[in-house]
This record gives C-alpha cells, sequence and structure tokens, in this order.
C-alpha cells in the first residue's frame, strides 16, 4: 500500500520504523512526470531493498532563470498511480517551503565538476542538485540510492558528493531507457511535437556513430566530434548546446578515447533542451609475448 | 581506555558498534592542542552521551593562504593524556590524505553567512569549517555535538548547516572558558610573547564595556562600537580587524541593540589573530497596563 508522506517530519519518523525493523531502504529520487525510466530504477530498487522511497519534488533550486520550473510537468496521481503498480512503500513529496524555509543559505558546490557540460549553459544547476540530493539523502538514510544513466553528470557528481562527504549510501547508475527508434526518454519530451520528436532522434544517431568510429578503432576525439556535430547540424531544428567526449570521473575533455569513456550532448530541438550520452567501449588489443 | 583511530574504515566499525548497541554518541571536533575550552565540551559530552568521540584533525581547508597552518600546535600525545583523564572512547586522528583524496571537489558553502565578520579576513575559512563538520558527522553519527561560543561564527553556521541539510545533529554551544583576567583560552594564545598576553585583555575589557552600556540603557550600536574601539585602540601592539554587533542568526549588522545580538570582535596582537564575543543580555522593560 503506498503511503503518501508530504511533511519531514513524517518521513523521519517513517524512515525511523525502516530502521528499527531492520529493513534497508532502496531510494529513487524523481521530480516527477514519471516513465520507464524512472520505472526501470524503482523495479530494481524493489529487487534489492526492503523498503523503496521514491521521492517527487519539482526542485526549484535546480533551475536557472528563464529556464522550465514553472511549466515542469506535475502529474502527482498518475505518478501515484505508477508507483502502486510497483508495489512502492512510500512516496515523499515535500513543499519547497518547508524544504526552503526563510534563512536557508546552504549548498553544494563542486568545483570542476559542476561547471562542465551541462554546468557551463545552467549555471547552479548542479549545486541545487547536490544539495537537494543530500538534504533528501539525510533525511531518507538510504542504503541504495538509483539514478538514470541518461542524466550522466548528475550521476557523476552525486557519486562525487557521496565519496567526498562520506556519506553511507550506494549509489546506482541504470541504463537510459530508449523510445524504439532510439530516443532517451524524459519528462521533457513531452515538450516535443511530432516534428521534433522524429527530428530529436539525431542526438542517438550521432550517439552511436561514436560507437561504431569506435568499433572501427578510431581513437582521435576532434575526428568522432567533427562526425557528431555533422549529424546534429544535418537536423534543421537542432542547435548544439555541446558535443564533448569526457574522462568518466573527472569529466575532463579527452583528445584521445578510451574505453569507458563518455561521449555526452545537449541540443537544443526547437525551444527544448535534451541531453543524452554513451559510454564508449573500446576493444583493447593484447599482445600476447611468447616466451 | 581510550581508543585511537586514525582510518575512516576504523573509525566507521567503531560507530557501527556502538549504533547496534544502542548506545548515544557525544562528539567533540577539535584541531587539537586541547585546553580547558575543550574539556568543558568533553565533560558536558561525557555527562549527556553513552560514548563520547573527540576528533583531532588540523583541517588544510579551513587555513587561507600565509595563515598559520603548518605552524599551528601540534601536541597530539599532551592531547591523549588529557583526553583518558576524561575517560574520552575514542579519539579519532585521521590523516588529510585519506580525508581529501585525489579528485575532492566538493565543499560546503553559506551564502552571505560565511563571508561576515571573520569571513571577510579569512576567505574559504567557513566552507572548510563547514565542509570538514559534516564530514565528521557523516563518519561519527553523533547524537550530539558540542562547540565552544568563543568561535560563535562557527556555532552559527554549523547549527544552520544541520537545519539546511536536515542532519539528524543536536548542536550545543557552551560558553567561553576564560583565564582569570578574562582572556578567552585558544590554542594561539600559545603564539603570544608574556606582553602581548597581558595586551590580549583589552579584547575583554571591550566586551565587558559593551556589556555594562547595554545595562545601563544605551541601545545604539554606532555608539557602544565606538567605546569598544577607543578600548582596542588604546592598546599599542593591537590592530582591530572587526567590530561588530550582530543579529546571532543572521550575523548581519545591527543599528539597535536587542537582547541576544551579540558583540564580535578580532584583533591582532602582534601577529596573532584572536577572536572573541560576547551574548548580549539586555534589560526588557516591561509595562503593565491595569485594567
Amino acid at each position: 500500500m503506498l503511503q503518501v508522506i508530504t511533511s519531514i517530519e513524517d518521513i523521519k519518523q517513517r524512515i525511523k520504523t525502516f530502521k528499527e525493523d531492520q529493513l534497508s531502504i532502496g531510494f529513487v529520487p524523481t521530480m516527477g512526470a514519471l516513465h520507464e525510466g524512472h520505472l526501470s530504477l524503482v523495479r530494481q530498487a524493489k529487487e534489492e531493498n526492503d523498503k523503496v522511497v521514491v521521492s517527487i519534488f519539482v526542485n526549484p533550486l535546480q533551475f536557472g532563470v528563464g529556464e522550465d520550473f514553472t511549466q515542469y510537468p506535475r502529474t502527482f496521481d498518475d505518478d501515484c498511480k505508477l508507483l502502486s503498480k510497483e508495489d512502492v512503500d512510500v512516496v515523499f513529496n515535500p513543499k519547497a517551503p518547508e524544504m526552503y524555509p526563510d534563512g536557508f543559505c546552504t549548498s553544494v558546490v563542486l568545483e570542476h565538476l559542476e561547471d562542465r557540460l551541462c554546468g557551463k549553459s545552467r549555471p547552479g544547476h548542479f549545486r541545487g542538485v547536490a544539495t537537494i540530493v543530500l538534504k533528501l539523502f539525510n533525511l531518507i538514510n538510504p542504503d541504495i540510492a538509483y539514478f538514470g544513466q541518461k542524466d550522466f553528470q548528475q550521476t557523476v557528481i552525486i557519486k562525487r558528493v557521496v565519496a567526498d562527504l562520506n556519506l553511507g549510501v550506494n549509489i546506482k547508475a541504470l541504463p537510459t531507457i530508449r523510445e524504439k527508434e532510439g530516443l532517451a526518454l524524459s519528462s521533457r519530451n513531452g515538450y516535443l511535437s511530432e516534428t521534433e520528436k522524429k527530428d530529436a532522434l539525431c542526438l542517438y544517431k550521432a550517439l552511436i556513430r561514436v560507437q561504431e568510429m569506435a568499433n572501427a578503432g578510431v581513437k582521435n576525439a576532434r575526428e568522432i566530434l567533427g562526425e557528431m556535430e555533422k549529424i546534429i547540424n544535418n537536423c534543421k531544428s537542432a542547435r548544439i548546446d555541446y558535443i564533448s567526449i569526457v574522462n568518466p570521473e573527472t569529466l575532463e575533455a579527452v583528445s584521445e578515447v578510451q574505453h569507458g569513456d563518455v561521449a555526452a550532448l545537449a541540443v537544443r530541438i526547437g525551444k527544448t533542451r535534451l541531453i543524452d550520452n554513451i559510454i564508449l567501449m573500446v576493444l583493447i588489443a593484447f599482445f600476447i609475448l611468447l616466451a
């Protein structure tokens, strides 16, 4: 039976009872407008924990001036129906004035990591993310927390916060869920017209092309980025925000592609900013030395 | 029997056993060079908790360029003797490379609060404090943590971090311990020559004067600050860093003094920067309306 909790005091009490009963807690933080991507996290959380808590909170701190905070889709009742079906135990749906009361002034910053990739065009976004996730971790005290690989930089930042601040939470980043044609699921896909949705496939096509090139032995990042750029620019409604191939921990751009590097991009399709990424598998040549 | 723990893994294990046995934990974070001020915190912690953990860590993050990180007194063996006498359970003495490994980049910032008072002349200091205290809280998971009122701004910032990040730690700020003549105990008093130590009394004298003026009904902050300035400037070796009367939560300077406001100052005596403060008790006039 799904329990909806909206106050900080109530979630603390609920978590306390879970802990007293020594039940493990899986946590999926979301901004609602749930889709199969979120549900894949929820299902994994159900498998690996005694109790599953999902938070639904459109976090004002992670939206910049002129971004889509007010129009971000809010579908709480539908979300709860989906979570009920998945047998989730608790939905935590706090109110902004309780999360950020008067006088609130603390935030979590990550030098370098927060300024790269999406951080460049969304200044302050990742502090907002890191701060709310830390608050939620402190309230919910999960054993494992689940994030989607689609928000790649977010997963890197959260892992870094957990390591740097000595939090005892295990962070799992699960594969991006895609539509049949390849478009990564996102609550923001709802902003796209039918035509734009087709145009948006260029992100996926570019990523597939990177992997093909890596398979073919191309290691030069500039060469690969050039190809990606061409694919995106072929689509008239697309405007590149960034395309980059980066080290998966430092998020620094690489010049020579290695196994595990991440090709990431943000592209505007009309007014909608979409992101996607792929972790590159690069075959490693083994030289067997015969004695 | 005092147990000295130096690794993160070992402290986690120790805390886990305390929690499993449902023992409450009192925590006193310090940079060592312990004096009666620290010991007063330890004694209170002993009274109120099943177990007491003291950390000794000269935190590089909270020292600025040109500050006294390298010369800060390190008296670990003596500190342990003092803590043994007080029947402390655990000393946590981590090493900087384990607390701040390569790639470490997360810090806790407090807009406005960290830039005021001491933050002005020690940029970055309070992020360093907030970050290490959060790390230590996450490792030690205390029920109550104890700080000295002498580091007034620090106590305000830690309370704010705890509230803003929804940490379940009770913060207690205990009264400043002073030498007989009034000098606030500080590990940095060791830097002072005998003459300087006498000169340093001007800080206390100025604070006493504030309280006297408040008792006499003076409410105008500028008038009070003028008096404090005179007292400090009467001492030749003293150089004022700041003198301020502030709201105890926002740390904003007040123009009219109210009960609970704090007079705080930082003064250099020779090369040594000293701080002190007093919480002002202002008599409130009651008007009894007779019906």
